[in-house]
């Protein structure tokens, strides 16, 4: 692509770094930004910096927040004793949304994934064991998609946690398998938690 | 939706302003920067900003340009007498890319389309046919895309040029009717430009 602006080219090129944007659709973009007001795109421009340089991940389930630790670990009227795995902060809106689950949650921030390099250690699981340790945890649904990553990091996590008094659920599958969680619609998604299943009885399906 | 952070919610409304952007792509699109490194978030705000402050369009044809004559009409290779008429700059990109029109372009900005608005007197229609007075045009190629907006835009432009003396043609049809100008395959685009036809001609058939 020859660009007529360096600027311009520049632009598109930033842009056409985040993922499925490629070079035609960032030079959309870009060319409706240059029709837009100037003060738009320094709100926009503000926006993601502030994001990037101030978002803060909450301390106890790795929530993002802008304090230290998030709305839904600060609320008294959730039940801290039982927590509810999820790969992504975009689960724990998906669950939210359906309003049926009143415990708290614990953000893995992925899962193990060979393939993409993605460890056991480059994910929040040893801060999980160690609240189950400390006795703090009666039951952990894991809430992972079901994918083969998925299925390996609750296994992973479960022989972590397996010789402590913890029980362990999943979310029934009643979302297809291979599906995306935050895809799911509300229904289905508030159904699969509360019709959670212990684990090991998951393992023997 | 509801978010656990106002600065991620800022800036997911922000970035869903962009076209074609919907709240789930632009939380996804969000997620991954706070993945990236701070300085990339920065360079990309800075590139934006930039662009949309700075950039100029070109005195002459109205083609994005960092300088007040783009390097197209700058260029003295190239034959000031042949004038290619098109919407906008990705058309621009689009031809250059083909190799095969070494005259200048005109970018009218769009298209007369009175459903969003648009009239003759938001295009830069009057500086083209400014350049056809001057008797500096020998001939003026209509390259928008072939809908009745674009149709309904050469006929305007004809008619203000037709009492002079200067040849008009559009570029042959091997582009399907109604495709935009910008995703047709270079081969295609580029014989439609060789292979013109009088714009007379075009109105009979
Ligand atoms: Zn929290
Ligand atoms: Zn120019």
């Amino acid at each position: 692509m020859e660009f007529s602006s360096k600027l311009l080219e520049r632009a598109v090129n930033e842009m056409s770094q985040l993922p499925g944007i490629g070079k035609r659709t960032a030079l959309r973009l870009v060319l409706h930004m240059l029709k837009q007001p100037k003060t738009q795109i320094q709100a926009l421009s503000e926006a993601l910096q502030s994001m990037r340089n101030d978002i803060k991940f909450c301390k106890s389930c790795n929530n993002i927040s802008d304090v230290d630790v998030c709305e839904i670990c600060a609320n008294p009227h959730r039940n801290e004793k039982i927590i509810c795995v999820v790969e992504d902060i975009r689960d724990v809106m998906a669950i939210e949304n359906t309003s049926s689950f009143k415990g708290l949650y614990h953000v893995l921030g992925g899962k193990i994934s060979p393939m993409d390099g993605v460890g056991p250690h480059d994910l929040n699981i040893e801060s999980l064991v160690h609240k189950v340790k400390e006795g703090q945890v009666e039951e952990l649904i894991f809430a992972l998609s079901s994918t083969m990553e998925g299925d390996t990091t609750n296994f992973y996590i479960y022989k972590q946690i397996q010789a402590y008094n913890v029980q362990t659920s999943t979310i029934a599958r009643g979302i297809s398998v291979g599906d995306e969680l935050e895809y799911a619609d509300e229904v289905t998604l508030g159904r699969s938690i509360v019709n959670r299943i212990p684990f090991e009885t998951s393992l023997k399906s």
